[in-house]
């Protein structure tokens, strides 16, 4: 048998949409994820950690006899032929979490949570299979002031990562009312009409109308079938759909109050968001920042009363400079149902979830080339074996500076060496040769002179100029000059 | 069919082995986590981030066609049939990475990570099927001195922490020299020799000549059987044990040079350890941080030159004053061949991995009661809905301020909601009642006075006895009275 024949090597490949990080992406997701974790903290929220798996029937998406139960998550047999899976988000663990541990925790009990979660579905492009999730809930708690206060978090956090991004608030109640109110009882129907609202973004208010009717024929002729409802039944939702829109929380308040005066229901949810606005309004969120929005229609099996919508208000555009839709960055809302699952009794939570990697993604393309980028250590210039010693000595005087510091361990030559500092982006390269260690010197290259970085201050360029760009210095200097090089950045 | 028996409710349980981290123990692996991190940086070390899964083939640990390969991963089949598993640690994924992106990464390549791992293990106490690791790896560089870079920075990394640590460094090179020299051939003997090594903690002198030789009974009459080395051959290996332990490891280095001196792969392993010696001194590593010890025999399988294990210098006791074994709290070393199962090409690579799962646990038993325990929000007594406004105002001025704040948001009394404040660690509760709202007043009553806390500094009990346990004062005077709390912790 030859050497070919008996050696099998594997293919060094991603499993199918599942991506590596690099440094860039990482810093960008742990400034978001830190920022948010501290505003959660802020709001008195505590931080909770559960297993990547849960058993099967905890998730709730099977039932417990199915044989292979893994449409959607990534499951497996353990091997007492228990089903575990994934978490596939961080509200069904909290939901396993707080049954379990419901008579020891503090009630209302308001947690926050980030990680990875996994979706076992057909990858695409900028859609993987693990994704991170970052989540606060108020578990326990019925009150609508609990849900202005998840929004003030929201509002809160995008504030703090600098993301101009406007809440959309609705209420189930408000569309279970509608849907009485018109005598619309048959599952299906009620789904149409919604399905129909959710269309406003998309085609406008004549889209809806057709929509809600008979059906609508867009510009390549395919026909969508309506909702059906009967003429005298469309106004009514029409005028639902436009009491949202660009006026005051109060405006749209009372307008909807109007719309829905013949259902209790409708009512109450309107008496709901009244409280939710007053609470936001003392925590200062303003109009701006957090709409009332009847046409966001949402996780219809899951959520319960408000519904939460966080919309990006940033025009972002591919490398090719088309627009990019990127909908919601985060979301949330009241579901009263979850817990109930294990104990049967109806706990009432709402929460609030940032969609880290789809806010990475945006700020990626928005900032661009101006995106601040990892930077790498000084390094510290390898001539001669003979002399590590020395460069590791001053190495670890850098770093005792604060700065961070390498010396290079391959086995390439001066050209090389420097193409490796550059390639890391480090701010400079250290030269100690015969010649300067003999002379007590130490020779700097400053490296961001001559590369072209868009993250260059502007202001600092005529500084820049007039900057050497490669000096020799008394060695005892060397930290001084380091630290100016590094303060620039 | 009843209701009972329509309902299915699974049991809110963790997946055995698999357990939830509430906020004190968050905390804690944060801390190391961050601190660690910064030492990488500061090292010059790159993030990187791979998925949870690889493809089984690609962990090394499997035939391609092996039926079910889940032995000790977690491991299933995708879609299109192929094995993937949940990483086992965080150096295949790096293996993999490293081979497929080699021609366009700056080498050598330094990278840092951390995540969680999963092992398909048995589950027992303190032994959880997933944990975290936090490793730094230089791939591309076959000196010595990179080595010497890993062990700078795991002393780096402690000091850091905070916790005694000592790094013990052997070389295979010894090994393998001192076996060749007294030609112990067969795999099964050489593997005898270095178990009878790995027991000098536990048996001490004698008992490691036992296990050399025919072999040991320990107290209850259970009988190991040896290495069987020939009488003439157990002494050079005691004299090889016995060279390290309690010198400078100039001195073990002189004694390794003697007991090896007929052996060229055990002078070759002198002299690197010689090299590293010089690299570590040049950095500062004293003799007491980093000792030379060939006593050490650490993943005979995967290790090909100098080995290093982060050894406790903490007595650590449970609850009931036994002492602990924490053993190695992190440890890594020099695998030449882990890329080359991928490309043929061999590519050296040196790394360490800290033990953050077990380094937490060593500290939450070491800190004991005197851990500082993560606070929570100062809490907003809610006496009446119709107040909320007022209640989430102040609360929102309270966050503005850096303090964490939050308005109780269940339906309980005074009595309950004081509880509630009490649990989750607040420094104060503050009333805003009919009375202060009339007066423009607020009540704070100061909640770790009279709370047993282990964490109260002694110097702050005077002027604490002196403070009062509750106020009323002006409104706008609230947020000073609460800095003064909070500092105070």
């Amino acid at each position: 048998m030859s050497d070919t024949e008996k050696t099998f090597r594997p293919e060094a490949r991603n499993p199918r949409g599942f991506a590596d990080k690099r440094s860039d992406q990482i810093a960008l997701e742990r400034r978001l994820i830190t920022t948010v974790s501290q505003v959660y903290e802020a709001f008195g929220f505590e931080a909770l950690q559960t297993p990547a798996f849960e058993y099967a029937d905890a998730l709730g998406k099977f039932l417990p006899d199915a044989d292979r139960p893994n449409v959607g998550v990534f499951a497996l047999q353990d091997d007492d032929e228990q089903w575990m899976a994934l978490r596939y988000d961080l509200t069904a663990p909290l939901a396993r979490f707080a049954a379990q541990n419901w008579e020891t925790l503090p009630k209302p009990y308001r947690r926050y949570a980030f990680g990875p979660v996994w979706r076992n579905e057909k990858p695409g492009p900028g859609r993987l299979r693990e994704f991170m999730q970052c989540d606060a809930d108020v578990v326990g708690s019925d009150r609508p002031e609990a849900d202005a206060e998840v929004i003030a978090l929201a509002v809160t956090g995008f504030k703090a990562l600098d993301i101009p991004v406007r809440i959309r608030i609705n209420n189930r109640k408000l569309l279970n009312g509608l849907l009485s109110s018109l005598g619309v009882a048959d599952p299906a129907q009620q789904l149409g009409v919604l399905r129909a609202i959710d269309k406003l973004d998309r085609f406008g208010m004549e889209g809806v109308e057709l929509l809600l009717g008979a059906g609508r024929k867009d510009e390549s002729g395919d026909f969508t079938k309506g909702a059906g409802l009967p003429s005298a039944a469309i106004q009514p939702v029409l005028d639902f759909v436009s009491a949202g829109g660009g006026t005051t929380r109060a405006q749209v308040l009372d307008r909807l109050a109007n719309v829905l005066a013949q259902s209790p229901e409708g009512q109450a949810g309107v008496e709901d968001l009244g409280r939710i606005a007053t609470a936001l309004a003392a925590m200062g969120v303003d109009d701006e920042a957090a709409v009332f929005d009847p046409g966001i229609v949402r996780g219809l099996e899951y959520y319960t009363g408000p519904v939460f919508e966080a919309e990006l208000l940033l025009e972002t555009r591919d490398e090719k400079g088309n627009m990019v839709q990127f909908g919601s960055v985060g979301g949330g809302g009241r579901y009263d149902d979850l817990v109930a699952r294990f104990t049967g009794e109806r706990v009432p939570a709402t929460g609030f979830s940032f969609g880290v990697s789809r806010l990475a993604a945006a700020l990626a393309l928005v900032e661009g080339k101006k995106a601040a980028r990892v930077r790498g250590p000084v390094v510290i210039i390898a001539f001669s074996d003979a002399d590590m010693g020395e460069y590791f000595k001053l190495a670890a005087e850098i770093r005792a500076a604060g700065i961070p510091a390498e010396v290079y361990l391959g086995r390439s030559g001066m050209k090389a060496q420097m193409k490796y500092a550059d390639r890391r982006l480090s701010p400079a390269a250290v030269m100690l040769g015969g010649d300067e260690l003999a002379a007590g010197t130490v020779t700097i290259k400053d490296l961001d002179l001559g590369r072209d970085l868009a993250l260059q201050i502007s202001d600092n360029k005529a500084w820049r100029e007039g900057r050497p760009g490669q000096v020799t210095l008394p060695r005892q200097e060397a930290i001084k000059h380091l630290k100016t090089i590094v303060d620039s950045i």
